[in-house]
């Protein structure tokens, strides 16, 4: 999408020897564009999560394998080499699906190649593709859920669509459009009148830091508010539907998500307002039944609870926001039944959270 | 409560010409007793929020007034002198209606007096009975409350009690106990077994700041979490109860507390959590029918969105954590309509949130 004007897309190929990624550390807070020249690079920018996001994850790592084909142009053992590499990128992140599947994708293909310099070209060719097949996945949630603004628009008759979303399923963590964000994108590049209601998202505030700035490079009208706020905003009537993204959805239509997300579908299922889950079908995983029971909750990192990262005179700095003997927890999502979801938006097509209609989607493949 | 060991108000007279106070804005990173000398000096404390909540502002202003009989004492107008220093004191902080009620009953205690000599004794026994009045309310409160907790404990065998607070309705906005807190000292201090889930509470963060630091300066067990965590914490099954405060309750139960408040009580009645608001009757407004109408909404400044407090190697410091160009809006409460209140727990008794049960508890003052 655009930032000051200019398209961009979260990764691509700059040169022959050169990927060029966001770095995201710096949002909202300074844009600069990283070179990875070399495995290390690719691994190091996973790790350090100058990349977030499942599908960006998986795709930087797919073109880390087009650097590793590069690394080893000249090594006797070239396919011993690129393995190697592969293994070495899996360890960046280990718990991100989406790492292993695009790895897996590249040996897969480049187990075919006779040649070190027949490697280059498949891997070159496969993270290409890896990155359009992302882009055109979100692309087709845009153009799904589309249609469901465009009515809310057409009833409201004069005013903006308010729409609020939840952390950052933007762009930012995909290639291009992102997931809850797609249809948003696609309603306001074809004129209709969006006001987006932000939330912040603690601990990581990815809606305060990613989400409102996307939207704010783009032209979008947002106010980003404390998580506290959407229901209140939802009783006044000051919001017409809810969009978030889903980190895994069972196959009983229960969507995992950002921490939050379920009291902001409580909130909207009390007021009647629509709450709709935009994800790719490949998130849905079919052999989760009980999600509540079932799906295990991270715990992560206290000291994004202790402490809270922003800008001062002196740069991006990290200042402490809790009493120093206090214990704190950090879960990172939460579990939304089916029954406050009004439908899950995909790249498939729209469907009620329900067994067999999901099912269905999964036929159409 | 106690601080380090040793039993603390928020407010109280260290010698006849020294009022003492807690510096709440320096809180959990310092703790600070500040001096107020003067009705200047109390004007300050007051407009700069050194001391906070309402409960504490009326009794801060109450001795303010003491304050004023001194300064006034040899003043041939001494009265006129002390009027004036209302006057001033009330444009301190002017919509808060616990500032107007306690100077409104100084000067009217006052007119009484024949002399400065005597007015400064009337002065000084009426914020010491307010002080009073106000630290038996929340104990009070505390008593009430008290048998609802020991009932969960009884049913538990086993394991903490584990409640869940947003903001601060503790002692420290008040003089004493404080409101939602004052059943959990009551029922530390009997040897319950406790665990407090502290809401961050954002954009101020009063809970991280200050519950969590009352409650381990007090030696409860507590552990501070985002304000999105709560509901999944409910879905789990690892809340028993959630008390609240309440900035104002309406005729028919309806609460308005601090935003947030009402996707607690969501997530509450979605998991059949009970949900209790603690409040002084004095809190309840009858002439509010309909408060999700009828109730405005203040809103705040945006700074409290766009920039956090915390402390670095550097002291006290704000950082900016949103993108400079984006909006942000600040609301600083929710209504959480009383068919998600379990009951209300008033220094008059507990009762459910229901008109006639309310009208009740006020005949019975």
């Amino acid at each position: 999408m655009l930032v000051d004007g200019t398209h961009y897309k979260t990764i691509w190929l700059k040169d022959d020897h050169t990927i060029q990624v966001i770095d995201q550390r710096k949002l909202p807070f300074y844009f600069e564009i990283k070179d990875l020249l070399s495995v290390e690079d690719t691994y190091n920018a996973i790790k350090q999560m100058v990349v977030r996001g499942a599908p960006l994850i998986g795709v930087t790592a797919s073109y880390g394998m087009y650097l590793a084909a590069l690394e080893n142009h000249k090594n006797k053992n070239w396919f011993a080499g690129i393995k190697e590499a592969a293994d070495y990128l899996k360890s960046s992140r280990p718990t991100a699906v989406n790492l292993s599947f695009a790895l897996d994708q590249q040996l897969e293909k480049l187990k075919a190649s006779d040649s070190s310099e027949q490697a280059i070209n498949i891997a070159r060719k496969t993270a290409l593709e890896l990155s359009d097949t992302e882009t055109e996945n979100c692309r087709r949630i845009g153009e799904y859920g589309l249609p469901i603004i465009r009515k809310i628009a057409k009833q409201k008759r004069g005013g903006p669509v308010n729409i609020l979303t939840h952390c950052n399923a933007g762009w930012l963590a995909c290639i291009d459009y992102g997931t809850a964000t797609a249809p948003i994108y696609l309603a306001h590049d074809e004129g209709i009148d969006l006001h987006i209601w932000v939330d912040e998202t603690r601990p990581r505030n990815q809606g305060a830091r990613l989400t409102a700035w996307e939207l704010g490079e783009h032209g979008i009208k947002h106010t980003v508010i404390p998580d506290n706020t959407g229901g209140l905003l939802m009783q006044r009537g000051m919001v017409d539907m809810v969009i978030t993204g889903s980190d895994r959805t069972a196959a009983n239509g229960d969507v995992a998500n950002k921490i939050g997300t379920y009291l902001k579908a409580l909130a909207a299922y009390d007021n009647n307002i629509p709450f709709y889950v935009a994800l790719p079908l490949s998130s849905i995983d079919l052999n989760i039944e009980n999600s509540v029971k079932d799906i295990p909750i991270e715990q992560r990192d206290k000291k994004e609870i202790t402490h809270m990262e922003g800008i001062s005179d002196q740069g991006i700095q990290q200042i402490r926001i809790t009493p120093e003997n206090s214990n704190v927890a950090n879960y990172g999502f939460d579990i939304t039944p089916a029954k406050y979801v009004n439908a899950l938006i995909t790249d498939k097509g729209v469907c009620k959270p329900k067994k067999k209609e999901i099912k269905k989607l999964f036929s159409n493949e």
